[in-house]
């Protein structure tokens, strides 16, 4: 692969549907505001729905605003980016706007071209082929890719197939959002940047980890999606996984794709296979019944989908990683929708001290040490520690927990939240693929949850109900709890 | 020994002096406004100065009001501290004021005795003899004997003979005030409290130790105590080596006597030895010559003394604990007078990163972490770690160091600062003596202390001039350098 040049042309596929009006333009306008946009990139909307230009210039304007209706517009920085903008239906079942959708790509591309695919997945391959047939996925073009790419290994890799068909594997930029997360990278230059955390990260220091993606929504609208994949598909096999790699990863030689890439694999390939015999003892799975969030009634899952399901909204884990660095460190993996808050954390529990040397007060004010990286609803990394209590204690020194903010730059701390597609776009644009994942990384995370599905198939393992506005089955505190661990918080 | 009861009885000799106005008497006046102190104790001032117990009450009043003299008084609390002291006049000069003295302790004691022996040393033997042949020297009595204790080996050995003849060590609390501080009893919270700091406080993860006490006054007054004695002995002997004894120590089993005190004369006994042929390479000295502090101009040391003296008012150096946890990390030692800020501090490097995983520019950014125990002129921990630079870097990832305050009790940082003395009293009352220094403690810093100034006179190293408001010789920083050192800020 010849060392990529920053892309001339963004093409985005499904630009009128929800992803694109919710974050993808947003991120582009806020990108455009800040100077962070190529002077002379072009971008070429996208979709099946016939609109002019105009009309897709308005629906821009609206989605941008609509993102942050309280915002003070910045009038130069949308127009500038509406001025990049070219609208051009086009569909897959029409060979004819295909065609007239590559030459168009050819007569606006200076340079590089990036595709965005942020349609449905099954229409990957059918308009990598087009842009292939037409000529314009050769040399100089790559691809993004959003997920869920397949709903397990087989359809991955029949997606993943047809789209290397049109593209090498160095040119596809698959997005997982979250590692687009401010609190990633956070995360990232916290263990590398700072030596003293690598003596620190690893088994004999670490008692347990834990990660939490937890949502207050339902299924809503997205009941039929949402009915075939569960919560195992939708966010363990990408999101949890991918934080998981983050944090367990060995330290990578470089910051660049292959190098960080080649180490999230082998974490994944490390994983403890969970299969029909382990399923009981190592996962929990449950199903929102009714229940109330933040004061609200909402009905349960069955009732939100109009029939009985077997799907599960919710699934905690055992993870092990079965390498020198974290053998014995239970990985405690858990997510699931309506649960009582929004909340996306990874937090490391250090072992206990091995003995307390302060007497009988002291001893019973000990906690063990903690790092918390949080991502939703903020961004902000944490170290727990136990302190002096200030004062002149009698009968011995007194400790209690204190808490210390780690994302120490006060001058930012206001500053606006970032959508993780700004860093994933200007990565992809600059040709970047550190923060995207590689193919064998999503073989190898569906490799795992199959076969847990598979397991909880065979075990007759369903989902055990669980009020909406709890913290899924009680199952799920009997899992950490077997171990003398406890969820945080 | 049998386990102490609280002291009913505190006496303190030399009452009327300097450090009782300026530090016992205001410590006492704050234990007794929050109520620390045991309810029926009482209170013997004595010195050689004859005057009347009001006369001595309002001597008291007036140095309690003097310390900050902008507090509000508390009328309660100080009638309340009043009406426990007594004062009787005695001298070890006249046998029957002695007599008296002892008489009139017998008559308030109910329980245990503290004597505070606040005189100069030269007094300790006849005062404990004293004590001692009237019967009050026997069980349920001990005495805190301020420092110095002797300037050498020898003349520490005789003081300590002589007070062993009346009190059996277990009785005897030696005073370094150091102790008492807040911050060092949080270090020792840090490290003991806390399992992460273990795996980090080693030569594995150390790259070298500063400990500075630096004071910004000349010797003034003291100029002929202080030319006898010297920056070695004044402050290297005591201070330096009872902070340097508490980073380097190996966990005691227990916060008590015995097992910290055990663990601080192994560090001591592990110093290397620094001798006539290695002074020049290992130590700096420095006498301060005319200058400038804080915009006044200032006299050099040999001015204020009113003659030449070889005595150094600085002193820098290089130790080694040659043991396997400290094998080949430096411990900087520096202090001196007349330097350019007041500044008592612990400064523990960590080795940089063994690899930057990071590109070009972040690799520049990089600063080794490093923990800092402040102990004056304010008491705080702060930990020195990069974190990623906020927002959408271009060319990787960029880092900035962060400082975090770790002594994060907000609701307590506004409390009054404590003198050291109010733990160290408590602490004696109680009968606790993990913060007081045991003999073979001060007479290994004498021995280690004693070879250095004999390799001096041997090696004819005589101090350097360095000017009155900066650092010290410019040797003091080559020292460092040597090594691709320097000292912090």
């Amino acid at each position: 692969m010849t060392h990529p040049t920053p892309a001339s042309l963004l093409t985005i596929f499904g630009a009128t549907g929800d992803l694109s009006r919710r974050m993808l333009l947003p991120s582009l306008y806020h990108l455009q505001a800040e100077g962070l946009l190529p002077e002379d990139l072009r971008i070429l909307a996208t979709a099946r729905t016939e609109m002019t230009r105009d009309s897709f210039l308005q629906l821009a304007a609206e989605s941008i605003h609509a993102r942050d209706p309280g915002a003070r517009p910045d009038d130069a920085a949308l127009q500038g980016l509406l001025q990049r903008i070219d609208y051009l239906p086009a569909g897959t079942d029409d060979a004819g706007s295909m065609q007239a959708l590559a030459a168009q790509i050819q007569r606006l591309r200076r340079g590089d071209v990036l595709y965005h695919l942020s349609t449905a997945p099954k229409f990957y391959g059918a308009i990598c082929q087009a842009l292939a047939a037409h000529g314009a996925a050769g040399a100089g073009t790559r691809v993004m890719l959003e997920k869920p790419i397949g709903n397990d290994l087989a359809s991955a890799v029949a997606i993943n197939d047809a789209v290397a068909r049109a593209f090498d594997e160095s040119r596809i930029y698959r997005v997982d959002h979250y590692l687009g997360k401010e609190g990633v990278q956070n995360l990232i230059a916290l263990r590398f940047g700072n030596a003293l955390f690598e003596p620190l990260w690893n088994s004999r220091q670490i008692e347990q980890v834990q990660i939490t993606v937890a949502e207050t929504v339902g299924v809503e609208g997205r009941g039929d999606y949402y009915d075939e994949a569960g919560a195992l598909r939708d966010m363990v096999q990408n999101h949890l996984l991918q934080l998981l790699c983050l944090v367990a990863m060995e330290p990578p030689a470089r910051f660049d794709p292959t190098a960080v890439r080649n180490e999230k694999i082998k974490v994944l390939r490390s994983l403890r296979a969970i299969d029909q015999h382990s399923v009981t003892s190592e996962t929990v799975r449950g199903q929102y019944s009714a229940g109330a969030i933040e004061g609200r009634l909402v009905p349960g899952y069955a009732e939100e989908l109009g029939r009985p399901s077997q799907t599960e909204t919710f699934v905690a884990l055992r993870a092990h990683i079965d390498n020198w660095r974290w053998s014995g460190v239970p990985f405690y993996l858990r997510t699931g929708k309506r649960l009582p808050s929004r909340s996306t954390e990874i937090y490391l529990q250090f072992r206990k001290v091995p003995h307390s040397i302060f007497g009988g007060a002291a001893a019973a004010d000990m906690r063990p040490n903690g790092l918390l990286i949080k991502l939703q609803p903020e961004e902000r990394i944490e170290l727990a520690l136990m302190s002096k209590t200030p004062g002149l204690d009698r009968h011995g020194l007194r400790l209690s927990q204190v808490t210390l903010d780690l994302d120490f730059h006060q001058e930012f701390r206001h500053a606006p939240r970032r959508i993780a597609y700004e860093r994933l776009y200007l990565d992809a644009i600059e040709g970047n693929g550190t923060l995207f994942v590689r193919r064998d990384e999503t073989e190898a995370a569906w490799e795992w949850v199959d076969a847990i599905a598979e397991g909880w198939r065979e075990a007759g393992f369903a989902p055990r109900p669980y009020p909406a506005g709890t913290w899924g089955p009680g199952a799920a505190v009997a899992l950490l709890d077997r171990l003398g661990h406890a969820w945080r918080e």
